[in-house]
């Protein structure tokens, strides 16, 4: 029997957004190991009697912590053969995917990497909003909100001040930081969407300017797990314009 | 018959790389377009009677102008019902797929979007590269060399002062100037990849720092399609302090 590990990118939440080459890989499971942000509907590919365990986490709260993870990935490879890790959009995308891999690979298993759709382009590609757009945004910046030890990410002070489409992950909790920080650098009026669930069928969003998002994301409800987007191509959704007169002169609707 | 444009993103090259979306999509079409960047084989899930059509473009070099493509789908669209758009990686990455999805709106057709694997971040990640990783990279910007105009973004000098992983697609025949670039900021010994064909059985890479790539470059006879990443990531490859000394010091292999 071989110990092996295969890491797989689940994609942005829709179930039929995941490869072919994952899919393939959960039919051959022994063991699933599967986050919060993976879609449970792919379980289904996985043999009967292989064993399925949810492993968290969900926005931050950890279920299990990355020790213990590494440490069920090592001994269950071990005992019951192929362990496939499924995790949501792709695991190289701040996913720790690359850390469980190391892990895995340091004790001898066999490891193999099948790439998923991140969320970081799908989820604003789902409400027909592009990353780049010929004009508008010769490039996206994809940063994470929250750091190891818990302050806003310094490359987002420099994302601010540049011309890239910026995608922000996990950063719902850090959503008041992130505004006052482009406000500060003169850029109040930038569109900027928020968008929970993406490509889901409960999928929620917003969209608006810089300095009137942290209002619609309350008046709204818009929770965890949720993809922010700032820069000019939030515009180009058919709904933008609309949306902003009606914010300011609710009357006209 | 409803005049239907479905844009996918057929993945970074490997045919298993695709969605089951996009899969399903494939299967109803009446017409396939595709690019250079998708796969061939991924024609073989259409209906025998579709008809599947080259439009290009070969790095840069296009069989159709963009006006002819945008063309081409709406006729075919309503003469022959759903119009599918299979393109490399993610539609929305540098693929001009919002403006043909726009241009085929305009013309009152259906219009479906389905995400892809984006090689910007697959095509490092299948030779185990993560563009982030706890620790050591925070976030990654993904940047086309090329722009409108011709010349090297403006992002890029930025991006060449950040701590971001850089991304640069389509920058193979800027490779001197970007090297040039990140050396005038002091950069000379940021590590680096260029991956040739990443996910394909043809796959060819060099690693090593920005100052000797342009060699290896040359050396290996790495050519277009290829992906440049930068930042210290890279040094997280397992063969890449050896490749470094080696390229250093031949006489010890």
């Amino acid at each position: 029997m071989e110990a092996k590990l295969t890491l797989i990118g689940a994609g942005p939440g829709s179930a039929d957004l995941i490869t072919l080459k994952g899919i393939k890989a959960l039919q051959a499971a022994d063991v699933v190991l599967y986050d919060e942000l993976a879609n449970a509907d792919l379980l289904n590919y996985a043999p009967e009697n292989a064993l399925k365990m949810y492993v968290g986490k969900k926005a931050g709260d950890a279920s299990f912590s990355q020790d213990e993870i590494n440490g069920l990935i090592v001994r269950l490879a071990r005992k019951r053969g192929h362990v496939v890790r499924l995790k949501g959009g792709d695991a190289f995308v701040f996913g720790r995917g690359h850390e469980e891999m190391e892990y895995a690979r340091n004790h001898h298993l066999t490891v193999e990497i099948v790439p998923g759709v991140s969320s970081c382009i799908a989820v604003a590609e789902s409400m027909e909003i592009p990353v780049t757009r010929r004009g508008v945004s010769e490039s996206f910046w994809v940063i994470t909100a929250t750091t190891r030890h818990g302050e806003l990410s310094e490359d987002l002070r420099l994302a601010a001040q540049s011309k890239a489409t910026v995608v922000v992950l996990m950063g719902l909790g850090k959503l008041n930081e992130i505004c006052d920080l482009y406000k500060r650098f003169g850029r109040a009026h930038l569109p900027m969407a928020v968008i929970q669930n993406g490509t889901r069928p409960d999928e929620k969003s917003v969209m608006g300017q810089v300095w009137e998002i942290p209002h619609l994301v309350r008046e709204n409800n818009i929770g965890s797990p949720a993809i922010i987007i700032l820069g000019e191509v939030v515009a180009l959704h058919p709904a933008y314009a609309l949306e902003y007169v009606y914010s300011l002169q609710p009357e006209l609707l």
